[in-house]
């Protein structure tokens, strides 16, 4: 049996679905504060998280995440066979002085803040082959990394336009096998719960629409996340009703707006099943964060904390998450050129395992 | 059957034999004055690349040369089902206004210059596990982008040490596919060639000794590639004598020292089947270049115009490619951490062909 059929231009249909294990979210405090504040693992109060850096904060935020999902799934580091990640800063030294000195087999990715899109979809391809049975994605964003890498000195004190977003200063990581989490569980007493699989993917492709406004990344990633999400409905032959929620990364209001009438244009109503992972981290009218939040570590930590409980509980039976990213440098914006954006699509599946006493489940 | 065996903590050995359908490199007009100038499939005088600045000229070199590849196997863009790229700059914007903006499904890598070993290892997997027929994989280098990335301003006319590499000016793309090009190849007469195959992957770990020069790239990476081989030896069971050559990026004479020196207190004597692509593409003596060359387009653009002949040529049966990369950013050096090296393995086998006449060629 083939691990997975092709459909369409870029899409894969997983013939067995990809297990989540474990899912972990590390956050700073602003977002401890926010709507979704007692669903993460850890609110960290520091935003030093202990070290002497904004590189190394972010590093340490990203390893201590990544070391809770690997614990939540009952693992040791040395039983993950590889790992995905990557992060905003350049060269991506948050993710190589982080995680990745944890002496695992890793790949390095750079999808801006569609970053834990890309890690589940080379991930979950992985899993599925056989490739390997624990596999870490993982990625992160820091506040005042991504300032310092992309916009003005934080001491500068700069005027934000209402177009821009927040980048969140959190980090998500998952295990994900190719086998189910149940057996691994039992002893755990989480086998009622059910779990969030991952079932197929489409492959994200950058879309330059020509903006130029790195004060309105949503705006810029808008036009990905429309040609990722209607690929998927085509490639799957699906309507927007077959989703419970299609959750886009970090678009905001403004990005959620341009999304939403992108899709109208296609034949898509998604007014009523959208979500913006964004738009679920802060409350923009109290935590002054205008468009609402951005960063790898927006929607990573969201899917964590939110969505894949979500999920794993049958709240939500089928969900599209699009992570999504604006493909810029510093210098790339400095020469005039455009912001182009890219989104990675998973479609995500809840996966009931009743318990049962034969099994040797404790909890019945 | 499933695609690929898992040997070891992380290698894996393909079921089936991934084949290279095509390979294409372009170069500067230092690189085409080397030892290798008769091999390369165009070398371009302009560093500029026909564009405004350096990072322009980088992208328009790394578009040219995934272009060519996909000619030359006989495509058009639209056959690619997937493509795995990378570069040095911040936020990889070589890539991402490069090849990127094909349209393809795109999955953006950072591996510093150990990148083109990072894609092929992806693209190998995904390939094998038929979750698409024709993949590209590419990467570039150019030396005025990475010496305004990580050093200094060219006008400065820094001194170089001589454990300096110099960077290549240079991209390397290969289309690679679980299906023989034999087929494909029958009305193009390039069958009697044979070709090369990826047999396997060993997956690479970042290695931290603690080095701090980045300009002794070489010796931050050796330890990564000593790693990498003697995990690869071990999984594989094999021994040196088991490759004709074992080829690594770019650790130029300093980093090939080390790298012997370190095999030979793993027990492994590789100094007879050790080559270096940094070594193999100028002449240090006359060319100036000091360590020998670097950056991702180094490893990538001697594979496509060196190694990757030599194999289907069946002149090399088996061979173990390893592109090394030094994980650092200008701003993880200016705050004095160190420099860890990864290095990706990827073994590679000569596969023959023997042309039929009963096959419908036409050449015997």
């Amino acid at each position: 049996m083939n691990p997975g059929k092709t459909l369409g231009s870029s899409s894969i249909s997983f013939s067995r679905p990809v297990y989540i294990e474990s899912a972990a979210s590390v956050v700073g405090k602003k977002e401890g504060e926010g709507p979704l504040k007692k669903k993460f693992d850890k609110i960290c109060r520091d935003p030093m998280f202990g070290m002497t850096t904004w590189e190394e904060a972010e590093s340490s935020l990203q390893k201590e995440t990544a070391s809770l999902a690997i614990q939540k799934a009952g693992l040791k580091t040395q039983d993950i066979r590889m790992v995905f990640a990557g992060d905003l800063l350049a060269q991506t030294i948050a993710s190589s002085f982080g995680i990745a000195d944890m002496g695992l087999p890793y790949y390095g990715l750079y999808g801006a803040c569609s970053t834990m899109g890309e890690a589940l979809s080379l991930g979950s391809m992985a899993a599925a082959a056989g490739y390997g049975e624990h596999i870490l994605c993982a990625t992160s964003s820091h506040f005042a990394t991504a300032e310092k890498e992309f916009r003005y000195p934080l001491s500068y004190g700069n005027q934000r336009p209402l177009s821009a977003t927040w980048t969140v200063t959190g980090s998500g990581a998952c295990i994900i096998s190719s086998l189910p989490p149940r057996e691994k569980r039992l002893s755990h007493g989480q086998c009622k719960d059910g779990c969030a699989v991952i079932t197929g993917i489409t492959t994200g492709r950058i879309v330059d629409f020509g903006f130029r406004d790195s004060l309105n990344m949503g705006g810029c990633m808008a036009p990905a996340a429309c040609d990722t999400i209607c690929r998927n409905l085509r490639d799957f032959h699906r309507t927007v009703s077959d989703y419970d929620v299609i959750v886009t990364g970090d678009l905001g209001e403004v990005g959620q707006k341009i999304l939403l009438e992108l899709l109208s244009r296609e034949g898509f109503d998604a007014a009523s099943v959208h979500q913006d992972c964004g738009l679920l981290i802060y409350d923009n009218q109290t935590q002054d964060t205008h468009s609402g939040g951005s960063g790898c570590g927006c929607s990573a930590a969201v899917l964590a904390a939110h969505i894949l409980p979500e999920i794993a509980s049958g709240n939500w039976k089928r969900v599209l998450f699009v992570p999504t990213g604006a493909m810029l440098s510093k210098v790339s914006y400095n020469e005039g050129a455009s912001v182009p954006g890219i989104a990675h699509g998973i479609v995500m599946e809840h996966k009931d395992f009743p318990c049962r006493k034969s099994d040797g489940c404790t909890d019945v």
